[in-house]
């Protein structure tokens, strides 16, 4: 087939990624941090910039960068959401061509360490793997703005060595695979739960809300397969919280393969796993409330 | 807010994520290699292993794993397009609840060594950092059928340490970015090609064609900022092939920032950069033909 | 320089590196995990191997992989040091050719989640980026035979928000850095201790502890550079277990950069940071005990 | 075993890593690029820093880096080796504490692209993955002064479809592997090489000329072994340069598994095969001449 038609720019954005912003709060001895990954990504009225050059229009993403850190300092990142809106809305509140920002936000976590029992004033060490998300579109000036909020968490990783199956599936001329009655379920969770609200929110809590929810789930339910196990922890945060709209999961099924060792004359039940790298069974769900208000541009890159 | 309504899936897939399967062709004594990392996607009628645990329509991941290394014995895959479009149509055809199938591939570049002067017949050093993509889409049985091909690139790092500009942008508040009329310009190209057509097509000279127009425009153009060289870019792989419909970009400003050696009594006159980590800007352009078919679920994950 | 003598090989070891192996304790409903990284180094009389393509006396890392599977069944892996003691004294009692073996291994953490306030039986999420490493050395046959252990931290990240300074350093005509007396210090502490026993130790508890006693000197004594945190940390580690014979430390200095917001009129002291990836300060110390018994081949890799 | 000997800082040094320079040689209009990440390591007489944190005696982390920044612009970067055996030489001759510095330096590879099937004056492609590495030694003062120059590689992947195997090895009763006489051989060759002397060397032509030759050996020569192709390449490096003293190579065994498509009815006459992560093979070897000048502290790290 051989197009012949005009070639033009169709869409476009641009901003400044992964500004690693720090944020001591020093009002007392007892300090606070608040360590962070910001990016900034503005549309808007930009296509002169792609197609002949001219720069007019285009805040420079330096410029973006300053403004992080800036409002880092006030209105400040306690909660991380209200500085992301804030951040959002000063790029389409004081800048003409840009008609949404969209603020996404990595928030690692830090432990305040135990001195003699008793928790340090300006002391922590890092926690993870897992990384709370916060992703904040604003769109429109004036009356007309409107905004969202989406939390989330990557790679929280959970294993549970007992209380999964994986049996009675579709079976081809390829399938190999024995059934299974009781295995390792391991897995990294990336979550993203759309707010249907962005003021009147206790961010942190509902985070660790969230957080526990699906952890007891995981915990508790018996899993027939990963995709079951992931809609219950989607079902579970939508049902702990009726703020929430949506809930987006994505988990790689971390395989954990017990080990031969019949070959060597000795037993294994269930007890010496290989944890595979890859391939990796990888598993999308997104569970809804009926009555969420439209997503809008919310889940826009 | 407080939502109240049933809570319901949504949005579903699964599959086996990057199977690193090598392929040699060793039918003359003159061996050739395609090294891929082969991810599979399935949609369809899976709701009930989400919702009631019931796995009777899930095709298990191992079994697409062990069908994508079977099928890259015969067909074969090379090209990999081809592959890709063959594995894709296999899980649509045999498996009656897969609606659509999507396959993703990234190809690793190996060039032949030289011993003497001669191409060696059965070895190879491993080309990079950039990895070739291909992803195929395959939906709808029987007469209904219908595909798609995307092309692309990862991390094609490139620079011009001349001939690059950033002045006359947007000042406000916040600016405190110096214009500059001559920068060094690096990015780490991210290209994705949308293809018009599914057969008919020369797909690795395509591919490399689409690659020497890109880095052509890179070089020779004046750059008045990364967006209108990204243009540029995408603009210049759409004239080269009728066959494409649109080709989408995402760059990194990899930021070369000149070193002040100033302080020191030395001059710099574009000679000595520190090569900065992050934050960095991130910039994304959309390039289409204005009479491109329809996109369908070429560009869903 | 033109040398003329013989080409001889000089140095060889070989194993098999990131064995993944996970093992359940499940003998009662209250399961254990223990998530390890191993890697089994042999030296010996393996010049064969290498200069003629004797493979006769080689052990194949197939084998060593099967070997570190079936041991972590029986004796186990509770604790590590005592699982890595057997593994290295398997291959040099069973293996003629095997002079010395090095077990290396890495310990991921997981933390039991919590259900409704209660630990749970079989769940844990996953806890970092901190990793616990062992690494030990069994070197000669029969009364001959020695060992050593060697504990260890890698990546134990944390930080201190005030109590640290840098000032009075040596100044020359490169030097702009300004001294300060009030600084976030962050590092990523890689630390090895050498235990002058093999036995008779409590490894897990003696973890914990040289864990605890690194963090609250960090915490609590004011820093007047990275290099003398680290020297009382490592002091503290050896005053803490006399059984410890030195401790060998490698620590990044993650910088911190005030960021200046003084150019858009806002305060900022010590507040809001930029957090920089590279370069880095790298500092590394070794603090001994005096009466240390001889390292032996303990730190050899 | 208790110690109660006193506690002593037994060993130490400090510096600043990865300083990401890249150098534009920009004095005629065909530019040169080289880009490099450097690291600096000084030792000296810095104990009073650890033990009583007395900075007097400690040149700063960041005065390094500026220097490192200072010293690439003149005497500059090339050759490499020129610029490191200089910056090391500055800090040991200007710095009176300072008793040795070593200098590590990784460059990244960047390919002048064609236009028109011209080399482009001022554009180029990374090329990777491979990276050269130089390691620089400079002790002592004044007359005393002596140095040393290690080059390298790492990352070098390489492969051959056949001429490769691997049986007759020792069996016991942990081994299940097959023995093989048709493989794939398959690494990333790690490698440094000692250099007998400082000046009069072609470092450029040199570095190509022991990667040619390394190449050509583990392409044309069957391989029994990794073991014995890794003698094979580091005796082949030193036999082409008389100027090399020793040859240290690391090289990982990146298994290629031939893929069972028996179970399918599918020949697979090593043409199909997964390229597994981990666990891998490691080996290592040191080569040399017999009559190799003393290494002194040139592998100290």
């Amino acid at each position: 087939m051989e197009l012949t038609g005009p070639i033009v720019l169709s869409d476009n954005r641009y901003g400044k990624a992964e500004n690693r912003i720090v944020r001591i709060y020093r009002d007392s001895a007892r300090h606070e941090i608040r360590d962070l990954n910001v990016s900034t990504v503005l549309r808007g009225d930009f296509a002169d910039a792609y197609v002949s050059g001219d720069q007019s229009k285009v805040l420079p993403t330096d410029t973006q960068k300053q403004t992080a850190y800036a409002l880092a300092k006030k209105p400040g990142v306690q909660p991380v959401e209200d500085y992301a809106l804030a951040l959002a809305a000063h790029f389409v509140d004081e800048t003409e061509p840009v008609h949404s920002a969209r603020v996404e936000i990595e928030e690692f976590a830090w432990q305040r360490v135990a001195v003699g029992g008793l928790e340090h004033d300006h002391t922590w060490v890092r926690q993870g793997p897992e990384v709370r998300t916060v992703t904040v579109t604003v769109a429109g000036k004036g009356v007309e703005q409107r905004a969202w909020v989406i939390g989330g968490v990557d790679d929280l990783v959970i294993l549970k060595s007992t209380g999964s199956q994986f049996a009675d599936f579709l079976v081809d001329d390829f399938t190999v695979l024995e059934p299974t009655n009781d295995r390792v379920l391991a897995t990294a969770v990336n979550a993203r739960w759309r707010f249907a609200a962005t003021s009147g929110v206790a961010w942190d809590e509902v985070y660790a809300g969230i957080r526990t929810a699906m952890i007891e789930v995981f915990a508790t339910r018996h899993s027939k397969a990963l995709q079951q196990t992931l809609f219950d922890m989607g079902e579970a945060a939508l049902e702990a919280y009726p703020v929430l709209a949506e809930v987006r999961l994505a988990a790689p099924n971390k395989h954990h393969f017990g080990y031969d060792l019949a070959r060597f004359g000795i037993e294994n039940h269930g007890e010496v796993f290989h944890a595979a790298d890859r391939p990796y069974g990888l598993i999308h769900a997104t569970v809804s409330r009926q009555d969420a208000p439209p997503a809008g541009p919310a889940w826009e890159p």
